[in-house]
């Protein structure tokens, strides 16, 4: 494993990508990640949101959450993020598969402060729902304070991709089994209003704009 | 953390679920699972596909895949199943946040063979496409020596779920900015066939099923 460079995979070479805008594409797709810690020298692993900011990748969360605060005091982490973007469907259980993108960082945090911590706090809110923080007050400061904010440099880090067609063996595909990929979409349904929503606030254009 | 039950969730207890059966709902939900483990004294995280079937989790992949055999040793290890059902759109960024369903296990895989490895490959091929067992060739010796599968027992878990409103104080409800919940949704689109699938076969019932 290299610093600045991506952590070699050390099966399915053909499924490495090393294109740093490729990696870019999955982290600005996906919010959803998985930091890996080790606690009380055993692995634990916790979901988070996720966004990508340049070099960096922003989490965030309550200053009172043992795990961030783990990550914080820069404890040793991996990160995967993970898009799962069709079903195979070959010929055989064994060639069927999944497309998928996967991206895996290791590395350190840094906790954010300042400047950058608003920054970053923003960043995180515009990239769930864009247009959002011109909507919305400002911050307080009982909230800025109560919020840990953490970098993770996307320094090593691997990515893997399958998106290809089954590659089933000539005597399966000379066969009667129909072969191909479902592809998995995602998206937004209606926005439900909350039942204490005041009469005659219509939905906003971040909402709106979402689907 | 105790054998045989949840696992204490130290903050947002009101997240905090101990049903097994919406335990189980959500493990035959998502089949995407982040497995964490330490390696080299550093943590790992791997993303692949997960079955439930009845107390334990059932994963496989190639007999050559170094993190799968790290797991078959008995390595310690952490599962995180996650959902992300929606974004809740509060009335300030801080309010703002995600609905999701967690669900982290601990414990350590064991390897199956003979009937139950055999029983297990079929297990997770009807997960991901019903009925496509049924429609395929059985597997090969050889495949079956290439494919290593592993069960972790759910034993020691915690599941976190996140489906409420906004939670936001009086005076942000008594303003003018909207809030409620996007729900966020997953589906299938059209089967692509494969570019060297043979004239006349058609789509298959546990493809057209998915839809």
């Amino acid at each position: 494993m290299n610093t600045g460079t991506t952590t070699e995979i050390t099966r399915l070479h053909e499924k490495q990508r090393t294109d740093r805008a490729e990696l870019d594409a999955l982290l600005d797709d996906v919010h959803v990640g998985h930091f890996a810690i080790v606690r009380d020298g055993t692995p634990a692993v916790f979901p988070t949101a996720v966004v990508r900011d340049g070099d960096q990748v922003l989490t965030h969360g309550s200053t009172g959450s043992p795990w961030l605060r783990a990550l914080a005091a820069g404890a040793p982490t991996s990160l995967a993020v993970t898009a799962m973007d069709g079903i195979v469907v070959a010929r055989s259980a064994f060639e069927s598969s999944i497309h998928y993108r996967s991206a895996v960082l290791f590395g350190s945090c840094r906790l954010l402060a300042d400047v950058d911590k608003l920054r970053a706090m923003d960043l995180i809110t515009e990239a769930l729902i864009p247009g959002r923080v011109a909507e919305l007050r400002p911050h307080t400061d009982k909230e800025i304070a109560a919020t840990q904010v953490l970098a993770l440099p996307i320094e090593t880090w691997s990515l893997k991709v399958s998106d290809g067609w089954p590659e089933d063996p000539p005597e399966d595909v000379a066969g009667d089994a129909w072969a191909g990929v479902v592809p998995i979409v995602t998206g937004y349904a209606q926005p439900r209003p909350a039942p204490d929503l005041r009469a005659g606030i219509t939905v906003p254009a971040s909402v709106t704009a979402l689907r």
